[in-house]
């Protein structure tokens, strides 16, 4: 007999297999297609292993890639929603809601209790932790922009504006992050991958 | 003036990204593609943090996540190696260990070789947590296997006591996820996803 707890277990980790469909925005460095949310998330992941160091703050660098690792997943449901698309930000929460009831709800209930936790303390952007974990989350579209000549900016003609206000949790998490992304917006404006207003 | 570890670091960052693009045999459970490194070694890290009660020994859940994100790095300039291509499994060692001196070599030097000592770490498969690991990286496949209706298993004609032996750290590391996939196998075998010998 396998346990009954393991059988959800692995319905939840077949499930996970629909992250690799869900596209974003973003494109690959080498501009060969949009990146998905599997992919995202396990580069931000290495990020914060890598760039944790330069937290202002100590930061459980553990907590905040087990945040990175599963803070899209709801996106299997609700979709991927562009940034700076305010109209289908919208209803964004909504949809997430229903959708973190529906994934975190395959799991047992302790264990989809402790990872919708994860999943919600990430989105109230509140504790170091989850602020040094936003800030991978919006580093990584941003290097990806930057070194395809503009990627997304460009193509949506994004202002610096919105992607100042994008970056933000950076200038709260870490003054040396914070800093390297400041020179990239304004080399960024410079080079005409960003329109000014 | 930007420090010059984090420019290293964001060097290696950038790079990373080509992890998107290294082509697996496996392939995803809708069958629509063959699976990345990148969405490889997310999926394993989101199930080492669900599985790792199932282990034998208490393990250290934030090393083995570690290993996992960056287990397969070096095939960035190695290639992905099937593991039933008895051929081209002869130099792999040697292909990678080559790729990581490229790779982690990106990085400062410190930095460069803590990330290599968790690299090697799992190569060696010695420690629990390298075991734990390594049953992460051969279960993943597998159940993408399984859910496909055999996927690379029926179409490479792979043989029981091949998969057997590829699912061998599972043995060593959990009774209960050991079962559970030997459970799969003989259910596979049954349903003819895989040949006698």
């Amino acid at each position: 007999m396998i346990d009954k707890k393991l059988e959800k277990d692995i319905e939840f980790i077949v499930e996970l297999d629909k992250m690799k469909s869900i596209l974003r925005q973003t494109r690959l460095i080498d501009r060969s297609r949009r990146e998905n949310d599997a992919e995202h998330s396990w580069h931000i992941s290495v990020m914060a292993l890598l760039l944790s160091e330069y937290a202002d703050e100590d930061v459980d660098v553990c907590k905040v890639i087990k945040m990175l690792l599963i803070h899209d997943v709801v996106e299997i449901y609700a979709g991927d929603t562009f940034c700076y698309d305010v109209e289908a930000s919208k209803d964004k929460k909504e949809r997430e809601l229903k959708a973190a009831d529906k994934i975190f709800g395959i799991l047992e209930e302790k264990k989809g209790r402790e990872l919708r936790a994860l999943w919600e303390e990430f989105e109230e952007k509140k504790t170091k932790e989850a602020l040094f974990a936003a800030s991978m989350d919006r580093l990584q579209p941003f290097l990806n922009n930057y070194y395809s000549d503009g990627g997304t900016w460009k193509r949506f003609n994004v202002s610096k504006s919105a992607i100042y206000e994008r970056i933000a949790p950076l200038k709260n998490s870490s003054k040396e992050l914070w800093k390297f992304a400041r020179n990239m917006i304004e080399d960024s404006f410079d080079k005409g991958y960003i329109r000014r207003e």
